[in-house]
């Protein structure tokens, strides 16, 4: 791209434009990285420099960017429909993805319900469970829960679930109430895996808590939700999956939903196609998205088991019908992206490249070793791996918020071709699942360059 | 399609399918209707049959199914950037997109936000304008105002400020309190147009009650929220242009934000490129999706003064920053198809042919005198227009609810080829742009035709 084509464009951006989750004035002396090429692994700005995609473009690219058949099935839906309503009509895309969906997640789910993005795919899923209540003759149960950390969306619904105070504490009187539990977050790790004592005990005091919680209101609760295994944006936090399993059952024991968000987590990025597996349970309710379209554009689902849908068939003047529709529910576009990428997830063999790559990025863990006066809690499921800054980390004195330092760990990752992108001073990458081993030590090279300039050895 | 595939797949949709806003029981005895092909201002069933799209696809159609024009912005876009992330990053649709929009609005507005859609959107406007007049120093100013009858959106915050009970009323539980004031919608129609009388005595009541709200509380008002020209799902209520000017005026005397929702009626849809272009009213907040792709995929934007934008503009430890954001936002497939779409509607003088449907329409009007022992209130503004079944019109005796006489004459209309999709008992037609006025004529005729076979003369 010429320099003068550069300079209007992004003189165009910071008059026009208002960029999400982002301190605008972070931007006042330097500007907004002007991408112009996206290939596989990289993205390419306006000189043509490169840059390694390591958070799969906010956790949503799966196969690489500019996939041929994605591209491809793209054309081939423009030729049959473009976008039609999906009340009243349906089309095979959206009938097939919906099929090939309950095919591979956890056994128990029936129904699949679009909408367009992972805050709708929340609300959706929370109003069923609060609705579902009503039906079946207990509208007592009206509460949610949800776990501290937790982030569910930014719409004021999943707002009232969400634990992470920096984004959601403002808005409180916008919100419902709920009841916050303890993440059961890990906090000893020994090479990418929690000690056997640490994971023990934050399993432990969590579910203990639900325990406490639903023995004294269950009556009142409609449902809890959460993240399986990894708690991404409150700072990539994970936890075992024995976690899970104990909560489905104290979910069925005492009657309240389970809704598992695995926006995020879903699709292949924790090393199981579905996180949920890994504990091997079935939530209740199961929101999808991201990953869903392989990170091409908008779309989003929200399964149910069978009992939850038939709470709601009845002849429509008894009004069970669940009023909610976004306008591009069900988008052919997006449905026929979807399936194409999980016949690539079949044809490429995805998951095997997912594990071979997860294993190899546990086996460079070590090399933050170096490191370990400022570094700590590497901790790694699949294609996360994660780390936190410390001023000293055998202390875990944290280093003064107002040093920004994971902000300036970005800046310079990106001289160094690398798009770290830190949650606080969590560093972190997302990797998509096209990530081969040779990709990867040199993405854990240019981190352990950035890491040494920046002082931290 | 072949009979075999056919029931194949639709015994897939009855098995896992969840629609919107459907009462799935609606379907036991029939299937969805199974689109196989969209093109121009038709779709076609699987047998091949045709049915003229006259909601536009569920209000967001504009330039026709399959527009040639669309199709190509796409495919060089997928040769450019497929999805990459929109903070800390930017990109040419991204940008251009939003200049072209500040270009073509109301003026007074300065900076665009993207979401996904149209619930995002005015969950963006609504915690905007919050967390504004929190930076300005009047946190007090917390709460919001809505008309009766409104409807924006799916998500609990856009179901705060909804005021259709029908939709609304059971999740009450979850939602924020919010004033509902009265709709300013009138009651009296004559050829299509508000009479005189009936449209002063709509202004008048409705904005007295604004006025004394904002006199007794608005210190405590954020903003209010408004679908300017159109209550579209709230059945198709219509208002004068003198309400929007005057709730102007309130705003601005009182420092309360007016939220303007043109995600259904933007893009041309009442006859201006903006409804509120009919009042010369700028608001604070302006929120667009639909219409804003041509009705191609989910994109949504919220526009906002830059005096709103300036709250918020501070150094990060100030912790203003606006944190919201979704994984898609600023998609590049979908900014460059609004952007193409914004061309077309230069190129083709695409405003120029609305002029002429919208007259052509108003004309046809008298058409449905003939019915008028069951049907009244024909109202139309630009693309727009709609009556009322009644089981005894002159005197407005409603049919019992328990009758579904819109939802039977749905099902009476596709046998005509005429995708009518009422709002209970109330028909309307919401036009895509490229509607001709010999198509036109033909949709009218249909639609005569259904009401005589069901007895409505």
């Amino acid at each position: 791209m010429d320099a003068a084509l550069k300079r209007e464009l992004l003189d165009k951006d910071r008059k026009r434009v208002w960029h999400p989750f982002t301190q605008m004035k972070d931007y006042a002396e330097q500007d907004h990285l002007l991408i112009e090429k996206a290939e596989g692994l990289y993205l390419y700005d306006a000189d043509g420099n490169r840059y390694y995609d390591t958070v799969s473009s906010w956790w949503v690219n799966v196969h690489g960017h500019g996939h041929p058949r994605i591209k491809q099935a793209i054309a081939r839906q423009l030729e049959e429909t473009d976008h039609i309503m999906f009340s009243g009509f349906t089309h095979r895309p959206g009938i097939e993805l919906a099929d090939k969906l309950i095919g591979i997640v956890p056994p128990g789910l029936g129904k699949v319900f679009y909408s367009d993005n992972g805050s709708t795919a929340v609300e959706v899923a929370l109003k069923m469970s609060f609705q579902y209540w009503r039906h079946v003759g207990r509208p007592e149960k009206a509460k949610f829960a949800f776990l501290e950390h937790s982030y569910h969306g930014d719409t004021l619904g999943a707002v009232s679930v969400g634990g992470v105070d920096l984004f959601h504490a403002t808005f409180r009187p916008l919100l419902f109430d709920a009841h916050r539990v303890p993440s059961p977050d890990v906090r000893d790790w020994a090479d990418g895996r929690p000690t056997a004592e640490a994971a023990e005990a934050s399993v432990a005091a969590a579910i203990e808590a639900v325990r406490r919680l639903f023995e004294a209101s269950a009556d009142e609760i409609a449902g809890i939700i959460v993240e399986p295994m990894i708690q991404a944006a409150g700072s990539m936090r994970m936890h075992p999956a024995a976690y899970l399993a104990q909560l489905r059952e104290l979910c069925t024991r005492y009657d309240v939903h389970l809704i598992a968000d695995e926006i995020a987590v879903g699709f292949g990025r924790t090393g199981t196609m579905f996180a949920c597996e890994q504990a091997g349970v079935t939530p209740d309710l199961l929101c999808l998205s991201k990953g869903l379209t392989a990170g091409m554009m908008p779309l989003a689902a929200t399964l149910c088991t069978d009992k939850i849908y038939e709470a709601f068939y009845d002849d429509y003047e008894t009004l069970k019908t669940f009023f909610h529709g976004h306008s591009f529910t069900g988008n052919p576009l997006a449905c026929a992206v979807a399936l194409e990428s999980l016949r690539i997830f079949e044809d490429e063999r995805v998951m095997d490249r997912v594990r071979t790559t997860s294993e190899a990025l546990r086996a460079r863990l070590p090399r933050f070793g170096e490191f370990s006066r400022h570094i700590a809690n590497v901790r790694q499921l699949g294609l996360v791996a994660a780390f936190d800054l410390y001023e000293d980390a055998p202390s875990r004195r944290a280093y003064p918020f107002t040093e920004r330092r994971g902000f300036k760990l970005y800046l310079e990752a990106l001289r160094e071709g690398l798009i770290l992108r830190p949650l606080g001073d969590t560093i972190y990458y997302w990797l998509p699942h096209c990530t081969t081993v040779e990709q990867l030590d040199d993405i854990v090279e240019r981190t352990c360059r950035v890491l040494e300039r920046l002082g931290y050895r």
